[in-house]
């Protein structure tokens, strides 16, 4: 999204109470790159205590405080409003926050957008709502569709954020090279032979079991140095001051 | 998801403070559906004093404590951990949201899957996040990076439960039948009549005007009777009582 697209988005917090709850909506919006925040008739105690909270306190500064939710949507040409209920009554069309954040992604192209959070105990009033084009809900589980103020802005902002388009990560490290596995692979069976691991078991086809072990782990290019390196060592003790308690059992 | 799925995912707590953010993640895993919280060395009293916040209480109480990163995960085939760093270092690699949910709801499907978070203050240690698989970052801004932990948590399980195929409910209500509209124009245009609009006023072509205003509006087949009774209503106290002033004006 544009600086300007992001600009446009209104989050309008409407009988908000609690600091705690301001705060944290303001923190999320610093979070995803939004800067448009407006009140309607907050709780003035809770409001100040709110603008002296740490993070996102430029934001809060410049929150703008409105009477009624009509005033604060006035210069928006898509009007949102936030509701955890399924269906509300016929009068609104709901829906589903990964529908609507695309419908609000574009229109935010061209104008500006408010997204109306009711206050943390009773939500958004039928007379609020009614200021709303439509309603938007997040698919929350059916056994606890009330969600804690601050956590729903995150996530209604992220939704608008988000890229469907993320790049993916290769899923998988450059693999090594046949020779470097089998250099591995060889100083492996020494260590084997040198430790009484192979002597002792007898096991047809070692060489070839443990050449299928080692390309099973499906060693990443940049390890192998470090596996010849552990390999090289463990070898060389082996040889030279090792296990005396071994070559007494054998 | 199944509930099988979304009992599997286990949200990784570690050394959390602050039971206000302790609730708030118990509150968002109750919101979507999960159920499994993990706890590695919470701060006792802040535990205790989470277990009482009001809602996802059940879930609270069957929270499991672990004294180590390791004990806590021991189950699960796939360890992420969460970071508001974009490139810790080359030890890891680090995933979108975006990316990493994706991978997490394909591994939900077979086995269990960890996701670590950090305490407020400093996040997770190289130590924690050495038991992990990779890395994963929510998309926040660049100007401020680091999220609440109760929202950080909120966010990465709604990515996780989020369905890309949620239905686009429909653009537009039905829409009305012309002969519905044209009913609508004819008694728009009576009114405009009576009440002088129209007499006083000289424009060519008034009727054509009218009825493409009236189709402009694009009115849904829902509305028409309410807009017939409107325009019956006005029509009628026109004609009858209505408008002494305007009576003696002309």
């Amino acid at each position: 999204m544009t600086a300007t697209e992001l600009e446009r988005l209104c989050v309008v917090l409407v009988n908000t109470r609690n600091p705690l709850n301001i705060g944290a909506s303001a923190r999320a919006m610093s979070n995803f790159g939004f800067s448009s925040l407006r009140m309607v008739n907050p709780y003035e105690a809770g409001f100040r205590e709110a603008r002296s909270a740490v993070g996102a306190a430029t934001l809060l500064k410049n929150a703008e405080q409105y009477d009624s939710v009509a005033e604060a949507v006035a210069d928006c040409t898509l009007v949102v409003a936030t509701t955890a209920v399924r269906r509300r009554n016929l009068q609104h069309q709901v829906r589903r926050l990964e529908d609507g954040a695309r419908l609000i992604r574009r229109r935010l192209k061209s104008s500006h957008v408010a997204i109306l959070f009711g206050s943390e105990k009773s939500g958004l009033s039928n007379g609020d709502m009614s200021h709303a084009d439509w309603l938007m809900r997040i698919p929350t589980s059916h056994q606890n569709i009330s969600m804690n103020l601050g956590q729903a802005v995150a996530v209604c902002l992220y939704e608008i954020i988000r890229d469907p388009k993320a790049p993916r990560v290769a899923e998988k490290l450059a693999p090594a090279a046949a020779g470097e596995v089998e250099r591995i692979t060889t100083m492996l069976l020494e260590a084997l032979r040198a430790s009484g691991y192979v002597g002792r078991r007898r096991v047809a086809d070692i060489d070839g079991r443990i050449r299928r072990l080692v390309r099973r782990l499906h060693l990443p290019a940049r390890d192998t140095v470090l596996w010849l390196g552990i390999l090289h060592q463990i070898l060389w003790k082996l040889r030279t001051g090792g296990a005396p308690e071994d070559e007494t059992k054998k």
